[in-house]
């Protein structure tokens, strides 16, 4: 069985991982997101702890570290993380329909699976706003959190995929939370997949 | 009366001003396209035929000629017409609910009207084949017109608006009809259009 995908990628604060969850709930499909992580973790034998720490907040910081621990084979940590994490992702893809946030999901399954790749976004104030209300992070200057999260998500997504991050030209549809709503954008996101898949 | 507006910002080829037409029809309101350019030239005094040639064509050959040809108060023809269109838009948007394609009316009603905000592309092979078949371009290179166009259409976005064409967070929503589809993506303006404004 092939499943049919929809991909959220997200700016950091937009709640794109919310969206994904009530997509999922609508459609009566499943919804990955740091599940992933557990998986793969299983597959590459590396912790959870590790890989959440050597993904888009190492991206930056890393290459030097890299360059200098690469196995035999020229790969680096980060780089046998990455072919777990393809792997995870064509597998649970090949299970059924699915929602998965995040982890370049959208560029892992281009031409394998039947997509509906969505990003979320919004402006500074809403991301903001939502980060010290929702994702429990400190008042202070949320402003300088969310220019660091969107550099460090930016890399990570272009180093791994060679396209920008957020270039409309990789989705089917882009929805701006802090204007549509997560509700609204959920509503939507699950009405173009039904419309598609005549679900 | 204050219309909510839709307005539709759009690639070169991406069908944008189809999608308009349709948005229109289904929601029962006027579509504002080519229409805008008969009263640019009643407000402004210039023909119809100089405000096309005068608009994206003209704004990468043109600002020498155009710093030559200021009037008394430093306004080149260009600038002239821009303040005709700002007129005729936000006129527009006083009279009514209503769809405009193009013209910058996403920047220009900014903050003075309720806006759904979209912004409809696609890929450069869905693009090229529409404008063979349906805008009667000629089949020689294709895509070395929508280069062309596409780098006319963003200077010109970005000089008068500093915004950046075809950035995301400038819109409500971001379509590609090159994967949705020209009817689907009617489909979602309205009926986003009619969520959000309960019509």
């Amino acid at each position: 069985m092939t499943g049919k995908i929809i991909t959220i990628s997200r700016q950091f604060g937009s709640g794109g991982r919310s969206v994904g969850k009530l997509v999922a709930e609508k459609l009566g499909i499943n919804c990955y997101d740091s599940a992933i992580i557990d998986k793969i973790a299983k597959e590459s034998g590396f912790s959870e702890e590790y890989i959440k720490n050597q993904s888009e907040d190492a991206v930056e910081a890393g290459w030097f570290a890299a360059l200098a621990g690469r196995n035999y084979y020229g790969q680096s940590n980060q780089d046998l993380i990455w072919i777990a994490q393809c792997k995870v992702i064509e597998d649970l893809a090949k299970v059924g329909d699915c929602v998965i946030v995040g982890r370049c999901a959208d560029y892992i399954l281009k031409g394998k699976n039947d997509l509906l790749r969505v990003f979320i976004y919004a402006d500074n104030d809403s991301r903001a706003k939502r980060i010290v209300e929702q994702y429990g992070e400190t008042e202070e200057n949320p402003y300088k959190r969310l220019k660091e999260k969107d550099r460090k998500r930016s890399a990570y997504y272009e180093i791994y995929t060679d396209q920008r991050f957020g270039d409309p030209s990789n989705y089917d549809i882009c929805l701006n939370s802090g204007t549509v709503g997560i509700d609204m954008c959920a509503d939507f996101i699950a009405d173009m997949y039904r419309l598609q898949y005549q679900k």
